[in-house]
């Protein structure tokens, strides 16, 4: 039953609610007119305390299409914040007036926090270095979309391990599914961290490699899932500039790959992918954003018990 | 007669027009799928040339639930202002789009001169320290609706008497029903303004008293209405660092307090209410939060006359 | 067919194209509940990265008139260009959201360069000193429905001449139809750039004069389009304090006009036309920002395919 509910952590949902969850995303694909008003009556409050537009667009898009309504701020500036409030108090007054709520904060915990004071449902829309819970549902629909399989996929993940909270969150989900082998290209500094590759990986017996060229390995993969290099996440400048371009992802690279590989990144891109890939029929990151907006869709839904 | 009228002071409406929004709002309150659609193609512009999250979200939320649509900007900077228009020329192009305009403005009187020029109604949603009628009819409804009655109550009012634009409103309002005392609880630095000591209580016969500490009062309220010591108000911060504390809520004081007094407070607080205090039953500023969503659905239907 | 296109350029329509719009704009104003649901279900994204209240709301309230919905930011500082993100990425991911898209973007060309990677119509809300198109629409709206006549019109246009924007369009789109006459009024520092006086006014044999003064030449006006005299596109402040008074429209001026003259302007107007004018029947810049909203309309609609 996830009417109610609140999602924090992209592990908070069983493989059975995450299932349910993907199935109702594919039939408002399929059926999209049967859905555009269940949520007629309904407000979601979009809390963004630092902007992000691309997810906050999916959600406001998921709620219009679900047939309701939007209420919200983009960044912490425009809002009580700045008189003081705690994120509790905000939480409490926000439930007088809509039925459901997205929240992005750039501390660690924050949605946690809300969830806990709050009467109406909260969803983890990204808090800090942490979680961010849609992204990996989205990532999960696009993949049983195209592949057609949670099972059975070589996913290789390339970029900012360390720091990448898309990353972690997609490892440890994909984790759930059975016989999916992990191959994690990284500068080294960069690489996955411990508690990912000895708590997740190593303890559920799951066959991954860690490497530092794409070049190597690309030819068994069967999900490439790009990630950019966050400037923020960087303690100097010079180290910024040194590995940004070490792993940038082109149509030379893609000669290698199988011709039913996906590519696969959560945008915003900056260079990690050359422009010359967007017309490769594997590149998937547009259709990506896509199936994001019908996984918040279904995610709303159930939350609201409206479906 | 409401329809085509604007609300600036919250003296505005006679008692008779105020009862009327009081009535639809319990109405709404009782039967809101009723309402849903009654302002089906009608849109409300929030003009905030000063951000106010909760105000803001009230009023949308507001519209929305009435099956209205919103448009808006959250603060100056984003808006034409910028290019150095006059509120006269703002008000006038957005009756052009809009059929209901709500204004949030740092500077007393601007809403005041944007309802000279407009074609649509205008609400005043805050003007520096000057007017905040909507958050009046929010505390009214609240103490007709908990306590039953706007007449015979002891309310104490306590914090920023002096630069506390809700308390001097919410004075003046309900000293137009009968038999209400009050109990003005506040540092003789921040007490109340003659304009409303002399002008309003003396003038009308109106029983109060002024007092320094809440412990001395607490036992005799019906109604306790806190409200936030507000740090741009005072003139530097010495001054606001040895007061801020000086007027705090919290389970000790509750103790001493009826069992059925109400505690209000126009939120957001910052620590002038302890949240030890959110837990009692007597605490009423979240439902408070909510009865200002209705208050300001009713006002809407009636001023664009759809009810 | 105007379905699935762009509009960049305000010549980017044919004349019969333009008709359709125009056309269906007043079918709208007559007949505004038979438009009330035809875009239900579709969502218009508003991506301006520079501020722009008026345009930004006349966007908005035509979509929600339309029975649509609007997501959106408001300046660059909320959304996702801040990571550095393309416009070709941002258009390809917003088109997964939404159905349409109206841009305004600082930089000459942007909407172009948005469109050619756009999957849905892209609407220019004008892109630094180029191109306005939708203002042109508005103002061909405004003649013929005022005027009754897109022929044989004396049009004035003062002020600043030479970065006007809309000005630059409104001659070029005027000088499609037949026998209208230009009278340009401007310091000889802000006239008219020779792309407009010889590619387009002495290329197609259309009269037209230059001349510094208003008083000389407001007689003869059937049309007179102000504008306004924009601070940012001066080199300094000393220039733009000379001559910013130069071309002050007021009750003296209007007395020598014709009966049936208009005045049109843009607005936002600063300084340029007298409040004391906003009284006489001839001033209809308000009523121009009405059919603002009611070209957006039937624009957005014929795009669409859905009217």
């Amino acid at each position: 039953m996830l009417k109610g509910r609140h999602l924090i952590d992209p592990m908070d949902f069983t493989l059975e609610e995450i299932q349910e969850i993907l199935v109702l995303s594919e039939e408002i694909i399929l059926n999209p007119n049967d859905y555009s008003d269940i949520c007629k009556g309904k407000i979601l409050a979009n809390l963004f305390y630092e902007p992000s537009t691309r997810t906050r667009f999916s959600f406001e898009a998921a709620m219009l299409r679900l047939g309701g309504q939007v209420i919200g701020f983009s960044e912490a500036i425009s809002s009580s914040v700045s008189k003081g409030e705690s994120i509790a108090d905000t939480i409490r007054t926000v439930g007088c007036y809509a039925d459901i709520s997205a929240i992005r904060h750039p501390k660690e915990g924050s949605s946690k926090i809300a969830s806990q004071y709050s009467s109406i449902p909260v969803i983890n829309a990204g808090d800090g270095g942490h979680q961010h819970p849609t992204q990996t549902l989205t990532d999960l629909l696009t993949i049983k979309s195209i592949k057609g399989n949670l099972d059975n996929n070589v996913i290789g993940i390339c970029g900012d391990l360390k720091f990448g909270r898309t990353v972690h969150s997609l490892i440890k989900s994909m984790s759930r599914y059975k016989n999916n082998k992990f191959v994690l290209i990284s500068p080294k500094k960069l690489s996955i961290p411990d508690y990912i590759s000895k708590e997740v990986l190593k303890k559920n017996n799951i066959e991954y490699l860690e490497i530092e060229k794409m070049d190597d390995v690309i030819k068994d993969l069967d999900i490439l899932y790009m990630t950019r290099v966050q400037k923020e996440r960087f303690f100097n400048e010079d180290e910024y500039l040194k590995l940004k371009d070490s792993y940038i992802l082109n149509k030379e690279k893609m000669n290698k790959a199988k011709e039913d590989m996906i590519v696969m990144h959560p945008l915003p891109r900056v260079n990690e992918i050359s422009y010359e890939v967007d017309e490769d029929p594997r590149a998937c990151y547009f259709e990506q954003a896509k199936y994001g907006m019908y996984a918040r869709m279904a995610l709303i839904a159930k939350l609201l018990g409206v479906n």
